[in-house]
């Protein structure tokens, strides 16, 4: 599909098509996803995929009863890997052997990767929530251009989530994304999209002032100081 | 462009040609990124855009000297509103409006956004971080389909920054994106991808183990419990 067909069509679906994903889909989609940026390329990302009936019923469980993560063919736990130097050295070392750093530049990353092991746990799940994160929307988007719906889900029992599928500690569901065919009166997909707050309001040129964005939107601000840049 | 050529084209880009970007192709790349999804559709992102060279000079300054700040005409701070209430009432309204909730639903889910604004600032952190960093992706996408380079920065001195642009308290600065034309021989997109961790590493099914993928990469896996569900 073009890409902005993709950006246009996607929306959050919550009923899905009684018809399974194939593996070689699923993983096509996820192979999208990890080509997204990450902090240092260090791909702190990991997606527990569950197919099954019962996992998804497990997964239902601690997604507070949420029904469409049993209703689609597909639930994936995006987990982020709390410890930013987990693949430090193949990281570095395949940007030195492609010219991205030389060698005295991969050693001075490398010091800085394997000292944020040592940073606070919250600082670490912020970090860790970022890049993955970004793979999230990739595989998301990923999925449409293949026609398959998704929907991200952010309301979970984390500590559930991590003692009903075994989940170590130094993981953190980050967030979950049910996947599949979407259903063919999907109400989701027939509606209107839902409010997006303008662009005018959200983008602010130069400085920000939380009250107004680039045309003065959300009240009168014309002439105050988030559009004297303008 | 197709959107396949579009996550084949992109890479991290620190070459940019000496060429503006104008408001109208910012303008559309953002509104691209506000179509991405965010919990409860709260959308609490907001992009300072950056086209003034004395603006880039002083965000270089907080993100460590980084030159691409200044090479690239258009440098993109994207923050996230701890806030999860700040938009809720027109959120709301706006679904029970188009069908997506009644009004008994609404006013639950009003009830919890509400008390989320009673979450540990830890955690208002990460739930910005994730649906800031939707757009994020969103928005880097969007620029590759216009033929624009993006670099996303996470090495930044928060608290400078917010100095530095005066940014309230309650915004975190979550990400910066460099955003330009690429130079004509950016290195960035002549080089080889940088590695990417396999899918077979990356998936697991049914269950995770963090020494294991779908076919037991990283090691030699098979028949240990991480692939019991395949």
């Amino acid at each position: 599909m073009e890409f902005t067909d993709v950006v246009d069509a996607r929306r959050s679906v919550h009923d899905y098509a009684d018809e399974d994903l194939d593996r070689e889909t699923i993983e096509a989609i996820v192979e999208a996803a990890t080509t997204m940026p990450s902090s240092y390329n260090l791909q702190p990302w990991e997606f527990l995929v569950l197919t099954e009936d019962a996992d998804r019923e497990r997964l239902r469980e601690v997604a507070y009863g949420q029904a469409h993560v049993t209703d689609a063919p597909v639930a994936v736990v995006v987990l982020g890997n709390l410890d930013p130097a987990a693949h430090v050295d193949r990281v570095l070392d395949d940007q030195v052997e492609k010219g991205y750093r030389d060698e005295a530049g991969a050693a001075a990353a490398r010091e800085t990767i394997v000292g944020m092991r040592e940073y606070p746990t919250a600082e670490r799940r912020v970090w860790a929530a970022k890049s993955t994160s970004l793979a999230a929307m990739g595989l998301m988007l990923a999925a449409r251009d293949r026609g398959v719906a998704t929907c991200p889900i952010g309301g979970f029992d984390p500590e559930a989530l991590h003692e009903a599928f075994d989940v170590p500690d130094g993981y953190e569901p980050v967030m979950l994304v049910t996947m599949g065919y979407p259903a063919a009166d999907a109400a989701d997909e027939e509606r209107p999209r839902k409010l997006r707050r303008p662009v005018s309001e959200v983008v602010h040129y130069g400085s920000f002032d939380p009250d107004g964005g680039a045309d003065g939107a959300d009240g009168a601000l014309a002439g105050t100081e988030a559009t004297t840049d303008d």
